[in-house]
């Protein structure tokens, strides 16, 4: 079958793989129909991450289940699915308390970082291919109903409940002012999905006009880093936002993230920092009372009721997805979404 | 000074009053632009309440501050405010938890039932005039910005706070379904407030055609009572509701509450019954585990969120109020609200 | 094997039957080492409930594995466990959600009904005999540490998680007054997981003496039923209790726990009502903002922290149980627990 | 009057000072009648402060009203009152929301840091002196019933509810397991308040031989800082603590906290850090989905329920009170404190 390989270094290759099968009896074969390229895939593809080449790339996927395993209970053949990117059993300690990014059964095995990437995130091959071997299957792939279709469904692999996540974590109730650091894919769904705990306002920062302009299209009022925290400021009586959602996976985003919240308020990171250690204002966070919330998503956890509001209209990611391309062009897509050229948010493969 | 006179049941009338004037230097005279005719006034309308005539009715005003006593320290002669139905002093064991509706300095005093109504109430003249006397004026009347118009603010008096009292009673989590019994004025500010808590789907309940288009307007989809439990299973998976409100104040409503309601799910009761006791079925709320929240909605705590949220443009309770009229019109008022004649909804009252 | 056998109204056998065997595979039969007869025992016992005689009794059970069907991942021949009351199967909508008592993939069942009980409580054989077979094992039986020893062991089936549900449901905060109507079994237990969540005081109200005498012995102070509402005002400044905990199933004692809550409080029931419909106190629930919460108790979600709590010697439930018979003295026991004859509280029954 | 005058590192002096006086109509003014050394006057003690001599010290202090100013409504001469260390009104945006260290009104003013500690404290003296003027009384002081004796009550002037602050930001829930890193009386103060949220276990870590004594009267298990991480493994499962509270204020104490914490749990810290700036393990806080609460606690907030449970007798801070010296003895006092000599833990000054 065809997949999306990394080769090296900004060098992802369309090549003839070994077709997708069953490892293990819990494991479903799961035919591709949408995969969407992700900003951490972009780690790997800058050379950031210990991975060694030769792995198909990608964590979001959709697609139509092909085969199951024995012991497989809940999915058919001919089912539509969407893959959640971190694998989860349903059922150990940390899966029961709703935390299935700390998965002790699969270890928090994430899709398509290779078997080489220093076992930190598992040994799977992704989705960006013609097909994928889903672990778990009864819990990590989750059915979808007709009424969702590929361009909406594809979300729930990720980036929806990771922005989901970081609103949640921020703890927003009615009336309060969140403010987003970064637009890109993430922070614009965090943007989007805080509007579902009645915020006053969502303030959106980003440097880049274009993304400026679709965070306007979901309903934030936007800004720019360099003007933000005095932007924030102005907004709410000179306190800051209650709550403030780091996007980015950058020192500078987090400044900005820590400058900006008001006394008592939260600071929720969902961007990816590939820095093991960062810098952190424990003075100033000790005379504000802040909170601080950092981690991997519980991705599964969160699909059901993000998969109910997508059916009734009361969310809609699909503005986000500007380009939708063939699997065979998946290296022009990395580097339009990598270089943010031709208004790039969210890059689409279909096999 | 002018004020509509509770005279007898079915017979308000407007009558020359003495001047509100403070009474104790904890109170504030405010001069009243906006008044509102609320479905609790109806109680003692209808002649079911334990009230002795020649008072002065409403406890829904906005208004603009005329005197203040020497202890008041945060409101000054000529600002807006909009004065909470229920008195509050903001400073006792209920108030610190935010059950301010037990205020005990207060009493729970009610504007607007007079000196006379069993004591439950307090003994104040209400605000369907052209000024009242507000006690613990500090806390009980709550300044507004400019951006807020008497049309939208009279609505934090009650019931934007009431109905937003019975949406978060519901403890409504993004992705639930929520289905609201009665789409009199409080049931339409439950629906909208519902949508702060990000449910999947509002259902309105109401027989009543021109309600329910309002509702549908407001973004509920709408049934009626007879068809509501069939309705709200078939968009639920056969489940029921995760919250059902009832905002009627009938046996019948609360009924349709219990058999719509899904395992597990709450049911929160804004609707004020006239009966002192129900039939309750507890075998039935044993066996799918229910919560069942009731009260006399804390509607000074929630206005700061409420008004936050009105300035922002995210909620706007203008639509209910189908009917203005002059203060010397409020004998009809109270008919074509009590009758639900001429489409109405909220019938305000301008001295 | 031999199994206590209900024959009719306070009519109890033990008989030879036929013997447990895997009905389905995801089954277990689990050879018991001790049983307790529980107060909703005596439901059945009284003829109070729609049941056909001639059905294994009860659904508190702790025992050793002793065959497991081809689909139960997680049990192996020879561990100890204890079998939940309630059966649930851990991946359900409800289960994923912790509701576990409303699981949809088991239907409710509770263990010790027998096959025609109405079919409100499935239609499984109890566990007071040698052994018994559980459905859905994998999660309905749970694994016991050695240091769990079967007389404490045995009170995590049902009535330690029920008492721990109840006092969950009050949302019992640190500093607060709680207050227990009825020192049975199901109410100590109340009583005693309240602790747990830093009460200022727990008051155990029951008429009969050796109650009251134990409650105090687990840290309660304790009142008899006729003085309980003035003896709580007096400890809580005229207020009322924070929390009170119905635990009796009777209208009575409910009465009791609404006349003791304070304003803006929580009434959480426990006890198990045989009427379908009761008496409801709305116009004092309106007037008091009070919370009602109702439920059969989420047993097996539970289980872990109190396995946890007993293990570390924070919670000991063995001082409630004041018998251990052997199988073949049931009916004896029956007698003693329905007429808490001899000071019985909690009656075991080993095999 | 005698109060204990900072006069510069290492040096504090018993001497007379004008006496305590109201600047305010809403001042009183306190008769100390016993004060506390706090952990966080050593930072003054060491010079690691900017402040500038002749101030008085301390922020701990229990005494008698004798002096109220006009606008004083709820304290009378006369009254045994405990004064909260940190300074707040009750009525500001943060107030209302219990965030009281973060009152605007009182821009978090602390007592005893003087009028020249760059303006972040206030500019208060404090209450190491025979008397103190208390700003924003009639909520700063709080009124004790005369069954806490002075010995528990000036516990509740700041570490009570400050060990109590940690404990609560730690969401700690029954069965689980909790790690304090410190044993100093802050430390000890958490560990014993954590217990009233239900955990199964508190593990105390600190390197002393006579505070790890106390610890375990305390009900704690201990295990030094260098066994920690595998003393807290062994006794999860591997896992690490539920929740893990830092209460040194040191990088490598907050080192440990975060390798003993276990994935998707969070670490509360309530030390004092004297750095702007800490290096963050902003990897593993992603890797394993970490929360991190850190503030100034909200001391007024929680005096009610932490008083309720001493006069119930649940908690009793009292055997942490290792010392109680004159007044005049200060010096003394302070040398014991800051060199661990004598078996001190908490050292009382009563003029």
């Amino acid at each position: 079958m065809k997949a999306v390989v990394f080769k090296g270094p900004h060098d992802v290759q369309v090549e003839s793989v070994k077709d997708a099968s069953l490892k293990s009896q819990t494991d479903a074969v799961v035919r591709v129909t949408r995969a969407t390229i992700c900003g951490s895939d972009l780690h790997a593809y800058h050379g950031r991450m210990p991975v060694v080449p030769n792995f198909t790339l990608g964590h979001e996927a959709v697609g139509v289940v092909e085969e199951v395993g024995s012991q497989v209970k809940n999915l058919r053949r001919g089912q539509r699915v969407v893959v959640s990117a971190v694998v989860a059993c349903g059922e150990c300690f940390y899966c029961r308390r709703g935390q299935v990014s700390q998965c002790a059964t699969s270890g928090s095995a994430v899709f398509g970082y290779g078997p080489n990437n220093a076992g930190k995130l598992g040994e799977l091959d992704g989705g960006q291919a013609e097909a994928l071997c889903v672990p778990l299957a009864d819990y990590t792939a989750y059915p979808l109903p007709d009424s969702i279709t590929d361009d909406a469904a594809v979300f729930l692999a990720d980036i929806l409940p990771t922005g989901y996540f970081g609103a949640l974590n921020g703890g927003i109730k009615p009336g309060d002012t969140v403010a987003v650091f970064g637009s890109g894919p993430v922070g614009l769904c965090a943007a989007m999905t805080a509007g579902l705990f009645g915020p006053a306002e969502v303030i959106a920062v980003d440097p880049i006009g274009y993304r400026q302009q679709l965070a306007r299209k979901l309903g934030a009022v936007t800004t720019e880093p360099k003007a933000a925290t005095e932007f924030i400021l102005n907004r709410t009586n000179g306190r800051g936002a209650d709550v403030t959602i780091e996007a980015v996976g950058h020192e500078s985003a987090l400044a900005g993230a820590f400058e900006a919240v008001r006394p008592g308020g939260t600071v929720s990171v969902i961007g990816v920092f590939t820095e093991p250690q960062v810098s952190f204002p424990i003075g100033l966070a000790f005379m504000r009372d802040l909170t601080f919330k950092i981690g991997l998503a519980n991705i599964r956890a969160h699909i059901p009721e993000l998969a109910n509001l997508i059916e009734r209209g009361r969310l809609d990611p699909r503005p986000l997805l500007t380009h939708n391309l063939a699997l065979s062009q998946a290296a022009h897509g990395y580097q339009i979404f990598d270089a943010r050229t031709d208004n790039a948010v969210k890059v689409g493969l279909t096999p």
